[in-house]
């Protein structure tokens, strides 16, 4: 549904990171969800590069740009975003929840670059660093604990871009049996079930629509409902064969 | 928009977690996002109750349940959802991608508890475990790198959880000023910029058009716009007074 390229346009930019294990965490979410331009600004530990958790992000992590400032970390890019935990600071720029920013960064992508800014683990953006912002988006976490872990602040940032609205509406989960072999199984089940007097030969109508509705509940797929119908038949086939002296 | 009391009814399993700090990450996720549940099934630590990862996440720490198996850890949940970041093992389940599987849980937390596995950092969930799941979701990753920190995924997966679709339809990130301030500016601007000769004093329309475009790309703020139309008419003021001999 994205195209890479479009992707590649999106800058993570982690200002004073200082834990290394987060750069490498923030890496693999990047490399899991197609995007690839890492930036780092005035990152704590100069061996970052090695940090071993970026797993199957090492490349990703060689390409990465080291700055000395947030204006250089952002130059080329036409937007410029920072997230923030933090609602009730004086902030000088609008704040939309994820859901909403992701869309505006996604539309954005298509025609320029954006820089995505995450703070460091201690403080998150200064005020001084959300100057740089033309807006700020937060994930919506609960009051009781607004602060997220860096590596895991990113990777839900990062699926937000990615997700599919539309997956919800082409999705068929679970793709059930045809009403036609269910019926067969409910006729079978029951058959089984007189022959076995576990009910009455002559059963009521209220207690076969029991067992139709028992069946439908099952939700078995077509391979599914095959199996369950060659087992009844088995077991029906025995059980008449047994009835007989 | 979800009540808590819903949010409770998700069990987190974690089954056969090797690293503490995943554990801990994946409690602080929780918490972050309003869930409780936490449990673990024969974690590879045994003090995993101490990792530092779970920031803001003790109280949740400590109340969660060590089980010795699957069966035990999901007895009283009525649907079992198996996260898995294999497309191409035979699976024996309907596999699902996480924007479609978290719509299904969260309508069945409504009624009713359920349980969603996280398999270990090394191997994920096998295959043995699987066959515990009523189904299976999937994290859109790229094929490129498929599998998920365990922290990151936990995340992922609650962030969906708790995202709210509406979030889009009811965002109004900018306010931007109305057309009558914008235009004021504009007014302002344009005769600072022939008072400055910048421009002629009879400019031509085209050039007003010109000044009329740059000011509405500006999209600026009720509040900004006024800053605006106070620094230019100041200027202005300032201009004027300087023609004068």
């Amino acid at each position: 549904m994205y195209f890479s390229s479009e992707l590649d346009g999106l800058r993570v930019v982690l200002v004073a990171a200082r834990n290394p294990l987060n750069i490498g965490a923030a890496a693999r979410a990047m490399s899991n969800f197609g995007f690839s331009q890492l930036r780092l600004v005035n990152p704590y530990e100069v061996a970052f590069r090695e940090a071993r958790s970026a797993v199957g992000a090492s490349e990703l992590m060689a390409r990465a740009v080291e700055h000395e400032n947030i204006a250089e970390a952002v130059a080329d890019c036409t937007l410029v975003v920072g997230t923030t935990a933090v609602r009730h600071r004086e902030l000088q720029q609008p704040l939309g929840r994820l859901e909403v920013g992701a869309r505006l960064i996604r539309s954005h992508l298509a025609s320029g670059g954006v820089a995505l800014l995450f703070g460091s683990e201690k403080v998150g953006l200064s005020n001084r660093d959300l100057s740089h912002c033309h807006w700020l988006l937060r994930i919506p976490t609960c009051e009781a604990n607004i602060s997220m872990n860096l590596g895991q602040a990113v990777a839900v940032c990062l699926y937000e871009l990615v997700r599919d609205p539309m997956a919800v509406e082409k999705a068929t989960l679970t793709e059930p049996a045809a009403a036609g072999g269910v019926e067969r199984i409910t006729t079978c089940l029951l058959e089984a079930l007189r022959a076995s007097q576990y009910i009455k030969p002559r059963t009521t109508l209220a207690t076969e629509d029991k067992v139709r509705r028992l069946v439908r509940r099952l939700r078995l797929s077509p391979s599914d409902a095959e199996l369950v119908l060659g087992m009844l038949r088995q077991v029906l086939w025995k059980l008449r064969g047994a009835a007989k002296p």
